[in-house]
């Protein structure tokens, strides 16, 4: 398994775009390594559609997206014109698949749900979602299971998040969209809250009457 | 760390409601066992007064909060007050937080963030959500940094995409919302369909002539 701050490992992996090592391919960039239980599964198929029309934007982001399942590159070929049709997709699919058919990287990286087994009794995968950085460094994980299609608005919006605190010395609030108020990390001295913030903050009262709670227009 | 599908340890904790044993305090119920990375923080004041103001959404679901930091239970009971100022609650607030000083708990399930340190340059919690199930199995998990705030009605939809699979034999599409079309699970034999779904399956035709992705709406 995997935790905030490991770096995700070098793997070597067959994918429905030729083979691939993992830091090469990330190629400077920021990645989203995304799993899925099975190639011809529902959820699946809507999940995949989504994130192909999605494509653009996590590009406009500067993040490459992978996926994986225990399945060959040649059942992901076959699948993608399933997913392709399903959400009315058009132009080459926009990002490759890993075949991980004999589980090693799903077991590595801590992706199986134990749930959801196929024909044979073996473990599926989950349907995981690792954002790293331009090092392949976990940033933020998402472990869902089988039966939970994802939410990619949330993946974008943390995706969003992510980069504002690495940009900016800013953290995202609950609930937090893009262009929302933001809030001044904990480590930013009060003497340099003008230069860093010309938009001006905003302290909260707060009965401790400790000042923590700075606000900010997003930078 | 803890894996989809692995139990919770029934651990003991001290919370700002007294000691508790993990698996006695969910007594029959689904829990939500989040992590936040320090008091006093602004972020954190956010989402548990979020957290506090959905309680009785979570109730409904039969799901019980529970939050934790590497904070002592004065220091919790304290910021709960400025908590309950910012976010304008009222009446007692409504979960216990665990005071995990020594960080037992924050390691043993792998809830920490490399990248956070506090004042003695010890690792703080990270955002962590475990979404566990009534024998403290842990059906669902979220681990966000610091600086990204968590979105609590992603946590309600996927609370409703869980019970539902439960309680019904679907899943839930990509960006499922409550109301929405579910989807019959792979498990369900096309026989079985018209006693388990009298609403009716729709079967969407794709290239490969596979009948895999069933409509139906929600349960």
């Amino acid at each position: 398994m995997v935790n905030l701050g490991d770096q995700l490992p070098n793997f070597k992996a067959n994918t429905t775009q030729g083979n691939i090592e993992f830091h090469s391919w990330l190629n400077g960039k920021w990645g989203i390594l995304f799993s899925h239980p099975d190639d011809y599964t529902p959820v699946c198929t809507t999940e995949l559609g989504r994130a192909a029309k999605l494509a653009p934007e996590f590009e406009k982001r500067g993040v490459k997206l992978i996926g994986l399942s225990c399945n060959s590159a040649s059942s992901h070929s076959g699948w993608i014109k399933d997913i392709e049709a399903y959400s009315s997709l058009s132009g080459q699919f926009p990002f490759p698949i890993i075949a991980d058919e004999k589980r090693e990287l799903a077991v590595q990286l801590g992706m199986l749900d134990p749930d959801e087994k196929d024909s044979a009794g073996l473990p599926l995968t989950c349907r995981a979602v690792f954002i790293v950085d331009q090092n392949a460094k976990l940033k933020l994980s998402l472990l869902y299971p089988a039966t939970t299609g994802r939410n990619f608005d949330e993946i974008l919006r943390v995706v969003d998040s992510l980069k504002l605190t690495v940009e900016k010395k800013v953290a995202t609030p609950v609930d937090w969209k893009a262009g929302d108020k933001c809030m001044v990390i904990p480590s930013v001295k009060a003497e340099d809250i003008p230069k860093l913030f010309p938009k001006g903050v905003e302290i909260a009262n707060v009965p401790s009457g400790k000042q923590y709670i700075r606000l900010t227009p997003q930078p």
